[in-house]
């Protein structure tokens, strides 16, 4: 595995899931106020499009991270679609 | 220019500007009681990562969207250190 590959993969690792305690936060105080409604929902399309990128560059970092992300992005603002 | 990296540039662009509304949102309200900084600090290194990822592997979308998104995150960062 490359160097780069390697860096990306922690990259990815780190953004991926850094989202997970935010999304336990979100899901145990059902609040969402601070969250720009404009900010979750283009990121939660753009990181799609991300996966779609890694997909036809065939990069495995992106690919892996952006599918996480876009899981755990997903339920962030599905959240802030039901509690404003 | 590549269909991939054409995808990569709209992705890099939406991930990384979704954060501006987010950004005058913050600044606006000074609240950031919804957002774990576990996940705002983790997330600023990502990237950080990230960037580091696409100077290496030399990929233009990669590179311009981190640098971007660095910025931005950090400013958001900031605010969660300074308004707990």
């Amino acid at each position: 595995m490359e160097y780069a590959e390697i860096i990306g993969l922690v990259a990815g690792f780190l953004t991926t899931f850094a989202f997970l305690p935010q999304v336990f936060k979100t899901i145990r105080t059902k609040s969402t106020t601070d969250f720009s409604i404009i900010w979750i929902s283009t990121l939660t399309f753009g990181i799609l499009l991300w996966l779609v990128f890694g997909i036809l560059s065939d990069n495995l970092p992106i690919i892996l991270a952006n599918a996480a992300s876009l899981f755990l992005a997903g339920i962030i603002l599905v959240y802030k679609l039901i509690y404003k």
